[in-house]
């Protein structure tokens, strides 16, 4: 089993990255872009030993205590 | 309309950073984790100039053009 984890800054947040990519894409002339915000993407191979809701649990467990910072970031993630 | 992309090493590339979250997550006792990679995500917001088939084209070509390093890294993405 795998998870998909995706953390990013809060909307309240300011995201000086995502601003600076969009800057460089209208330089670059690429069109209809609005905005940019990047984020940290993390990929958790699951052994066999968990059941779906345990890894749900345990995904989630770590998806907050580890690998974001509440206090300017949020996160979602998927089990596959 | 919303784009998703994902950037992550090849899986050929050793991802130290994966590797030391890894051994983290087994020192604080978390279960079940075979093994974790980090990667890179993007949010783009597109848009309404941008019909979906011209939209997915110019997120393809940002990718591979701009958020990636065809060296080492390699991108999926998603229109929403």
């Amino acid at each position: 089993m795998k998870a998909h984890v995706y953390v990013t800054l809060k909307k309240t947040v300011l995201d000086p990255q995502g601003q600076a990519i969009h800057n460089a894409l209208k330089k670059m002339q690429y069109q209809g872009i609005e905005d940019v915000r990047q984020g940290k993407y993390f990929e958790l191979r699951l052994d066999d030993t968990l059941d779906a809701a345990s890894a749900r649990a345990e995904v989630d467990r770590i998806a907050r205590e580890v690998l974001t910072n509440p206090v300017i970031e949020e996160y979602t993630f998927e089990l596959e």
